[in-house]
């Protein structure tokens, strides 16, 4: 196994929960969690850039949820959304005279990478009508203009370039960009929305190394709003060789409590358990691969798979229907906490 | 009738071949007629802005054919835009090293609207391998970018901002504008292709006002290729009332040719008619209505159906059939145009 | 002008409401007029087939009303729609076991012709939960299932055919069949709703000569709901000329007013005034053509325009919008007429 | 590691060359192997059910192919499965004067499933034409119909129900049927095409246990065409496990070659390798799991996987581009194939 190159296999996820431990207490990360309407939302603050994350300075929050196709539900996070988004544009100090450019980025003939330019097909747009001189917009409406730039495989541009652009023409005072996320957390798929304010890399779901969307690069803030719709195969694979490890040992555990005796063994339960095999045991089960840390496996799943030379995305099955209804929920919260105007529910 | 106010209403087409009798000698107009595989083209060259038919010094190449879902007719088209495409790239002294962004403009959701959306679809963009330093492009190929950049109504943008907005940022060195048109001629729908380099204003087929994308405005050629794809309700009741009369004019000269006494009076072919009705003829038939001069019946009309406050757009029943053959020929006859190396009929 | 064929040209609408009077006491027709949160319902109730008007015995159910994008109105007309069809599934003895089969014809390729599939698209279904043996479906949600059969210039199959093929294999109790309409009334376009159980004929809106689905042809109750989304050329051009009299005689009228003597002489709102002109004052405007009435109008512009040989329609410049608007309203109304447990504004 | 129900976990593969080995002589099974231009044909021909490996008689014509976003492979791959579709009409003794019914299954709203109807919609369609009585239609077109029948979870109705409804109607002579196929095999996917005539299951791509379309439920010939595109999630984590221990042995071997001792020890070109651990080097690689069996695997992996509640399914990152390309050629072939008059290329 050694004259396998097990390099650094860089951990990839775009979303700041999966990067660490939210309970360790970590110098100039603050923790906030709290719950709206039974929705869970954790506000990540960094003081500082955090680079052993590759995660800049700034406000990360998560908004956590089940199944949206619940109607319930789907009322509760609309919810949550929009009053996270209120605080948000509250912490970057932008008031309701503040200009507000929606970006949908991702490709509308891709279903799981279709989420931003979907959202941006509910937003409620009003520019046009502020330009107008003639015309006096009611009170409680924001000046909301919107975008859908397409992705570089198909207009030959990079996103970030052409945002630039539209943003020096048009003068907008701040971004709110939507886009699909790669996730590394198989449980994240669909039921998590990120808002942060320190920039968003295009095509991140399913591309690399675009040119990032940024505060920085763009001068004014940038509130980005990101789902994770995708996981990469090489993660998911290794997640199923470490839950291998998981259920082995809560199955070994439970066999061995005279209350479980009778109990089917297997059980669907395993999923909170906590792993406790020996190296040994690891490596009856799995052998050489089963003491392989997280990225020493992932490394190694990369470099088997590469010959296949395949991009492959894992999604859902039901992943359109998902997007579908994730649209329309994100466009509303968006609305809500863009316009006064704009009750929740409408 | 004098109490109607018969202000001078501005008659309205973006089609240079509908504005002037071609076979006029007029000083600074050239005009040169050719087919091309059963093809009509006509060549207006500008040498000078015609103010009064508000028109800008330069080069209209109008091409008309017939039905586009018979595959002849269709292999045809794509031959005959790909050569006056070309033409036009010699006439502007642009090479095969220059770079070119084509942009759709439209609502790819409003069916007649949709052509510059669709065609753009169909655009062989290559910009993302000619920007990745490791590859070497085949020779044959243009850098091609594209663009889709919505319309107003939905964006809040105007389209003109977003283009040159996108421009300053990605630098090519000349531009494919596609629209549909607002036709002042029933014939011309879906049959006729207009290319010119005196730029295009955005929406003209269904919206007013916005501003113009041109040369001018963002300092690189703008080459734009327009269809009429609809057609405004005042303009085909304008028709619609002169036909009366030409119709009236022409049965009342079959009736009295003795060869035709027996024929059927109602021809349908009276519209290669010139009519010849008398003053007292036409106020017989229409009244004073019969009368007024174009410009006058045009605002009449428009006086008329305003308070009914509805916008109305006049098309084909199977215009969503047309526009998809229009939007795959007009892919392939610019990706022939731009491309060396791609061939017509691929 | 005798010598013009005045054949009787067809009246063609599928508004029971524009076809006759309503104030007239007509034996065998009931009428009855109200008013859900101000959105006008008038219900007609044929008690014999009316051959004179071409229309089945049976329910005409019309609602009326303004802009659907506003969204007071919008919430008004989807509980209007929802009391009206919950009415009709009364009238015709339709209980909550019964199972229903919602289709939407139409060409979703087509802006004002989708409206039929777009519909279908927001409907609750449920069939395959009640088909599941093992899942006991939750009470006050009734076996629904949906259908979407295409146009026959695209799939070549009759839709009459397709859904008697359907029906005959999935034996709902009831169909709901929704389709975009022809209107003969360029103010009903987009702001009126036709519910009845008398059938309806395929591509009414946009094509002739369809098989009609009807109760007589598949053997259970056929709930058509209808929108005007389309008005033809002839009726729109016929429209126009008859209003050029109307407006010369309300001009003509408040310009003798002396309390009316410094007021613009046109006016916006000469659509309400009665025309009064006599027969010379009208032969002084429109010559022959303003003493046609109103089928020899339509006769001499069907004449007229058929040598153009375009079959074109005519719909609002913004009709993308408005079919969206009024696709997601109809959804929302039928869903909560068919569940119990979907209340409004969900 | 007894524990663990290694219960038989099912091969599922809807393709006949995944299930066994070609060149094995097995009784009753007839294998013909050709190239046309390029592109590789397996022609299997069935004598008898094969019920071990769960397929029915009948004729299975494997077509396998490159990239098909290159032109040259593309116009190929249209040339062979044009070929073999003929072929495949005279093994079912199906001559010109047949009626067809292209059926495309699959969800057209979810990008890897969304094959059929996006084949369907490039079908040339000419039943309508042949149903006008005072049509004469060219000779070389065959009689030609297409549908959609949508998915169970959106329309609540089996495909296989609503098929039989519209063909006991419309009665077509034969059927062709196209739909995404689930692979066993990451190589395969949307590099093949394969047709039988033996049915096929609606949904195999990406949902379980729909009713099949076969002729014995119809009573005419079903022509079934799937290009698999989509692997599930348990196969391709399987096949990664399995490839660890292939390019273990790969590596173990071209280390010992004293000609390669200065090459890079890891190499892409394991994939052609044939795994030769003994079960020593397994167990030391890869433990228990190590020495399973494809089934037992398969089944560890289920086990762990199903807690999780997710139905993942694995596609390209590009795969809207494949889908895209993959049904205009599928459409051109099949065009071709149906009437005499559509040359290739058209």
């Amino acid at each position: 196994m050694h004259e396998i190159d097990l390099k650094k296999f860089n951990v990839r996820s775009d979303l700041v929960v999966d990067l660490f431990n939210l309970d360790d207490d970590i110098d100039g990360v603050k923790v906030k969690k709290t719950t709206i309407k039974n929705t869970n939302v954790i506000d990540v603050e960094l003081e500082r850039d955090v680079l052993e994350l590759g995660k800049r300075k700034g406000k990360y929050i998560t908004i956590s949820f089940n199944d949206v196709t619940d109607t319930t539900n789907y009322q509760n996070v609309i919810t949550a959304l929009s009053i996270e988004l209120k605080e948000m544009l509250e912490y970057l100090k932008i008031d309701d005279s503040k200009k507000c450019l929606v970006i949908g980025l991702g490709n509308k003939d891709s279903t799981p990478d279709s989420l931003g330019p979907k959202v941006v097909d509910s937003i409620l747009v009003t520019k046009y009508l502020f330009d107008l001189s003639e015309v006096e917009v009611e009170k409680g409406y924001r000046n909301v203009s919107s975008f859908i730039p397409g992705v570089t495989g198909v207009t030959g541009l990079e996103s970030a370039d052409v945002i630039r652009g539209i943003v020096k023409e048009t003068k907008p005072d701040f971004l709110i960009v939507i886009d699909a996320l790669l996730s590394s957390s198989i449980e994240r798929i669909n039921k998590t929305i990120q808002l942060t304010n320190t920039g968003i890399s295009p095509g991140a779901g399913v591309m690399q190394n675009r040119k990032e969307v940024t505060e920085e690069l763009l001068g004014i803030p940038v509130i980005s709003l990101g789902v994770p719709t995708v996981i990469d195969l090489i993660t998911i694979v290794k997640d199923t060789i470490k839950f291998m490890m998981k259920q082995f040992s809560y199955n070994k555990e439970t066999i061995n409590k005279s209350s479980r005796k009778l109990a089917p063994v297997t059980s669907i339960n395993y999923l909170n358990h906590e792993e406790k095999l020996t190296n040994e045991e690891k490596e009856k089960l799995l052998g050489m691969v089963g003491n392989l840390d997280d990225d020493e496996l992932k490394a190694l799943i990369f470099e088997v798979l590469t010959p296949i030379g395949f991009n492959m995305i894992v999604t859902p099955k039901e992943v359109d229907f998902q997007i579908e209804k994730l649209s329309s929920l994100i466009g509303s919260g968006i609305n809500s906490a863009l316009h006064k105007n704009k009750r929740i529910n409408n």
